[in-house]
């Protein structure tokens, strides 16, 4: 347990030195002077999203005008972007489509999903999914008059079934904790009740390797580990057989067959495609695109040892500091991130913040470190660990000016 | 009849010399050569919006990173931009929220509006609505379980109106056309039989005033005469009466009163801001907000004022071509658009656009020019109709390499 005294800053140095992805870390723009552990949260801007933003903006949009969106691919940037994150999360071309807010998605898929199995009206969810789903969940619940079934993240998921569950909402890696389900049991369990498998991967897609073969449809975002930017378009994922079948309850003319014979009826494009609904927002989708050109060239196994070596390096860092570990100790079980409960858990945040780690804090008593194995070092785990050993050994979170609460996302 | 022919270039030239908002051209960034009538499609690029993109870029999520949804303010952005859009349109503060795509935010009008008048199974639409406004009223009648009942532009409202209406959904002014209805009249007749009435003033908002003032629901884009950019977000109007009543069916948690307590279940913010879903997308946001620095110096009379002037002025050096005028001769009228129906309208436009005068072709018959009065001249409208007036006397759009189809926005 002691093992902690033995791992040095120069070591750590040496793990950078042998890192077979570290090359990766100057493709973004990090911040002098602190140790961004919010790669969960928001992504880091990458090197080349400037360039690519103001490309769209003075020559796409300034230049050509109109003419881009068939020049410069606008019309088509949902399917093509969609594409572009298939291969993460193990997809296919045209089963993943860009587009909207993660909210709304999970809204489109929802909904689509209820209407596949019209005659079962429970929706399951889990009571730890990202607010927002919930949220979602119970606008929808009402909208189209089904009932809520919670489980918590403990809960026996086979007993919440039965032949009146439609649907099944769950997060592949919980925000908080970041635990990791198993997505294929989990997906076969739910599937042989006959409902339908939704899941949400706003925290695995780029944080480690996911193969969604098998589930009905998915989620995530794009603006956390694929540095997309603030508020990037979220995804879809619907599962091949489900195409022909599946409605897009908002049924915009981005999602029509043929958009531009401009017909009285809606007739919904083959595919995927018919998940799309109005006018793609061209300059947060330029930014995500600049991202995925780098993830194109990353081997998500790579990223996974690393986040995996990165987490473990914190935790054997940090547990001997009599917090309590919120994330699952076993390296198969978790995502990467490493969530502390600690009561005071927002000074204590607030003062590693201001001491130049960046995690978050999430009520009532998490402090949250996320580890975007793509430009994390081994030294900066080693840097971030000490302050964390520093901020709660000397209390300097009980100081006055810690406990003012600000608006924290 | 003959009157164009005492109309000069240099007569232009005078008017554009006496223009008391000609400054506002030096706002944008126009392509040298051509003249560009499609400001009604996607309006061109303000010279201040690279700066501001690269400063949200670089600035607010490179060097910042999360800490500006506080710091630059991104988690406010769909009220502040909501705010600055209000005026503009005849609003107060709290009454506009932007955010999602146009197609989003009729979908989430919809749903509020049947929601507070249930017992009413009818939607009244008009086919010449722009198409992905019948699209989601198709896709939100089966949703919910409603009729729709269609208008033509010519027929009596009044007939379609009755106890069993539950909302009224009609463009402000004709997308294809141009014609405007008398908001007005029209929310006074329907709020009379008991519905609610939902403006799509997408081809108003920054083409003329817009006093929306009594009416129940209505949202718009900003990528056309507000230079927002490509796929900019859309707004929404919620009236003061219907804000606390109303319900966002897509119940995301931007739109949660208290979004960071992360309570499980989800209650709606007051006023407007309920109508947020997700993340902003604040790149997209970022352009926008400087174009509308430029609209809060704009007068909207003095804006509508051109605007007549110059729809007229093509009227007039055109009306003699042949052409069948689709928009009203009278400016009282008509939006910020000129259109002429033409058998072979698509070589026609093609045409014009390889000689520099970029409208667009509407399916069958349109030919659509916009006039966006902050930064088209006298002498381009001049221009304009004499090469439209070449390519019809020499009958230029017989040429074969205009007559292949091409996608079209």
């Amino acid at each position: 347990m002691m093992g902690y005294m033995s791992i040095t800053r120069a070591g750590c140095a040496a793990l950078d030195a042998a890192d077979p992805i570290s090359d990766f870390r100057d493709e973004f723009v990090l911040p002098d002077g602190i140790v961004y552990l919010l790669g969960n949260s928001l992504g880091a801007l990458p090197r080349r999203t400037a360039a690519r933003v103001a490309h769209a903006v003075t020559a796409e949009w300034g230049q050509d005008l109109g003419a881009s969106w068939n020049t410069a691919g606008w019309w088509d940037l949902p399917q093509t972007t969609g594409d572009r994150i298939a291969p993460l999360i193990g997809a296919g071309p045209g089963e993943v489509l860009a587009g909207d807010s993660t909210s709304v998605t999970i809204f489109k898929a929802l909904a689509a999903a209820l209407a596949l199995r019209p005659g079962r009206p429970v929706i399951v969810s889990d009571v730890e999914n990202f607010p927002s789903d919930q949220y979602v969940v119970q606008g929808a619940a009402q909208a189209f008059d089904r009932e809520i079934r919670e489980i918590g993240p403990d809960a026996d998921l086979a007993n919440a079934l039965g032949p009146d569950v439609a649907v099944v909402l769950l997060s592949h890696v919980n925000y908080r904790t970041g635990a990791v389900r198993n997505m294929a049991e989990v997906t076969a369990l739910v599937q042989a009740s006959g409902a339908l498998m939704i899941w949400d991967l706003c925290h695995s897609t780029g944080a480690l390797p996911v193969d969604i073969t098998g589930a009905d449809f998915a989620l995530g975002c794009t603006y956390k580990y694929l540095n997309g930017g603030p508020g990037a378009p979220a995804y879809i994922y619907v599962a091949p057989r489900h195409q022909k079948a599946a409605r897009n309850v908002i049924s915009g003319w981005h999602g029509h067959a043929s958009p531009f014979d401009f017909e009285p009826g809606y007739e919904p494009a083959p595919g995927v495609r018919r998940f799309a609904v109005g006018s793609p927002p061209v300059l947060s989708y330029a930014a995500l695109n600049a991202s995925l050109e780098i993830w194109e060239k990353v081997d998500m196994r790579s990223v996974r040892a690393k986040s995996v070596a990165l987490t473990e390096l914190f935790i054997e860092l940090t547990e001997h500091l009599g917090l309590e570990l919120a994330t699952p100790r076993d390296p198969v079980e978790r995502g990467s991130q490493v969530s502390y409960r600690h009561p005071d858990g927002y000074p204590v945040m607030r003062a590693l913040i201001d001491m130049g780690v960046h995690g978050d804090f999430r009520a009532p008593d998490l402090i949250r470190f996320g580890f975007a194995p793509l430009y994390l070092r081994y030294v900066d785990v080693y840097d971030a660990a000490n302050t964390l050993a520093e901020v709660l050994s000397k209390e300097l979170w009980r100081e006055p000016r810690y406990q003012r609460r600000l608006t924290v996302t």
